[in-house]
């Protein structure tokens, strides 16, 4: 079983005015697939991004975070597949700027305004001189409606590209808005293994597609877990590349609230996305923790529950084995500068059911009930702490047997 | 395949003095199920225990803790399997209460000399009125050599029963320590899905055993993990009934030294057992963190990677990707009150073979030999920080497909 992944048409694919993609296969990850994906932006784009707080961040990330604490007018993205260039020192932080420096002299733009990105196996050297090789190609190949063969062409586990497009009319002007993602797994907190390039033709200061990169990804990419672990190589980049004409210059703008709101919703349907396609996922699982103390409790007891190895199992199952539930939020590491949780206040509720109530089985609850509701893809789970007035909200999937199947083989 | 459990014969398990043991079938679990275990314990034992911290800790682990908090001269032990009474609120705390009650009343001793013990299936009421009807064969079936099928009865997703029994020569006087455990998932740190009852006919005070079962729990169960997750049922308990002649009365006693020492020997390989019998555990993993600032940080890295589900599942392929147990290390929460992590200060070996040096691929590492070490059914992992000189060592499983079906199937 397969969840559904909304991968839409080419006609509902719209290119960005001043971005173009060229694809290559450099021969990384393996003969004769699309391993080498290049962004090219035109002069007065600017780009922002949030990064993996993973101390064994990839080299690619420190570049990445090093050219853009430089300058943000960045003119091409470079992409590879098949080798993460993570744990790989200084060698791999040479790779990563040799990388820049070709494709910097090839657009015959600045080293800095290059930014390398890497997906793949850790610890493996990155074979930077068959992916310098290939750029002339891919640079030679791009095209402003590539942004399909991108999305296939950035996958690792992935069983299917992840798509985001839409056009706007702000202030009478129709601005774009188009973005991929890759990931499938190792997904949790501060970033999933993911990438994510999402590119607009509005223009926006620097400072302000910064503050956007980090509160959309905060209330979507950050939002996701598959396994509760951390990618070395998470990265998720928002590109303005002002062609549109319209200039959203702060806060204060008119249509600010309405583009925030659409790079909030599609960097949500793109983590989504990532998540529907989790790993051997067959169930897509919303967990909300209300009355909540603390947005930090909240989120704690919430990750906790979606990390629970037993109570993903018991969803693959559809088996209503809830008290797996209790166990979890019993052993949550909760904010310890408060009260104690009063267990007789926890309530949970699966779909419209009721069951739990004062700590223990709501006198209605039938398992037939709770059972109804695990049988089914998507699954809305709610748990009521009791002490106070916090709610958060994030999304998991369930363990099944695939999710073995395809981490115990992903190299083979 | 399954990995070795040592289970003595039945000539190697030698009965404590002071200790009977009757089970019953209650009908709680399955009908034709051992299901009910009652210890009996002579008169002048003295015992101690260790439960679960998780907040949700079922009925049974309140009531125990109430009552060895009031007196320590326990008579009995019931202990039932099949149902967990935990998450069933105030109700089952009743229903702990009047099993005591019944069992005290049948013994004709008080009520608060009885420890209830449950574990099994929670949010389910306990059927106790069957419990209670069942005691009196359980009670009239006590003897003496009946370790080995209670070992057996207290079983649930256990395959193997887990036994640890041996004589020593202590001051001249022979004394005997006979344990069993049972436990086979929801196993992690501050104690697994467990029940151990570890006896000896030794006599301590209760303050010494109070602190030998915390001080032997830390090194053994409490070193352990499968899967991350905290039971609500979590019970360590030993019992000394006084009855060899050998008093052990403080830490200066000559014996002591020796006599912790087995039992430390005995908790572990209970623990340990436990592990190996894992809920479909194909792998036994030592991961020690060397070169640690504080104790804290060694563990959490350790657990860190003992929990990530992408290294488990590469120790179940015997796949050498081990750039996943770098990832783990750098998102492990140390200790934020110390400078970071200098990655470049991380090394790694598996078993013999050096993996990572300076945060990298160690230049003689070829992937053969990393493979071989990973092939082996015990494999031990170190890890240096290069941080300083605290060490801290944790056992853990690889995850296979089993894991998925026994917790995917456990109440069908």
């Amino acid at each position: 079983m397969v969840l559904p992944v909304y991968v839409p048409s080419a006609n509902e694919i719209y290119p960005v005015c001043g971005v173009s993609i060229g694809i290559a296969q450099a021969g990384i990850r393996k003969a004769g697939r699309d391993d080498l994906t290049v962004f090219q932006l035109a002069a007065g784009s600017v780009v922002a991004g949030v990064f993996t707080p993973n101390r064994f961040r990839a080299a690619p990330v420190q570049v990445c975070q090093q050219h853009l604490s430089v300058r943000s007018d960045v003119r091409a993205l470079v992409v590879n597949t098949g080798n993460a260039n993570a744990g790989t020192g200084a060698d791999g932080l040479q790779a990563a700027r040799e990388t820049c420096a070709a494709t910097a002299k090839l657009l015959d733009v600045d080293t800095e305004q290059i930014l390398p990105f890497s997906t793949g196996v850790i610890l493996e050297p990155l074979p930077v001189e068959r992916l310098i090789a290939a750029l002339p190609q891919a640079i030679a190949a791009a095209r402003s409606d590539a942004w399909h063969a991108a999305a296939f062409s950035i996958m690792t586990t992935d069983t299917q590209p992840k798509i985001s497009s839409r056009k706007l009319v702000l202030d009478g002007q129709t601005i774009t808005l188009t973005g991929i993602t890759k990931g499938a797994g190792m997904i949790r907190p501060n970033m999933a293994t993911m990438l994510s390039f999402l590119a607009t033709d509005a223009a926006l200061p620097a400072a302000l597609l910064g503050q956007l990169a980090r509160e959309s990804a905060d209330q979507s990419f950050n939002r996701i877990t598959v396994d509760g672990d951390m990618s070395t190589n998470d990265s998720y980049v928002l590109i303005a590349t002002g062609q549109s004409g319209l200039t959203i210059d702060s806060e204060q703008h008119p249509s600010w609230a309405a583009f925030k709101q659409a790079v909030f919703e599609m960097s949500l349907a793109l983590a989504q996305n990532m998540l529907r396609d989790g790993e051997g996922a067959t169930k897509f699982i919303t967990i909300t923790v209300e009355q909540a103390a603390s947005r930090t409790e909240a989120l704690k007891v919430a990750y906790t529950v979606a990390h629970s190895p037993l109570v993903k199992t018991a969803f693959f199952a559809s088996d209503p084995n809830l008290g797996r539930i209790l166990a979890a939020i019993g052993y949550a590491d909760m904010d310890d500068n408060r009260p104690a949780l009063d267990i007789s206040q926890v309530q949970l509720w699966l779909g419209g059911v009721h069951v739990v109530s004062q700590g223990q089985r709501h006198p209605d609850y039938q398992e037939e009930d709770g059972q109804r509701v695990m049988q089914a893809s998507e699954i809305e789970m709610r748990i009521a702490l009791g002490r106070g007035e916090v709610s958060e909200t994030v999304y998991t999937t369930d363990l099944s047997h695939d999710y073995v199947s395809i981490n115990a083989d992903y190299r083979s």
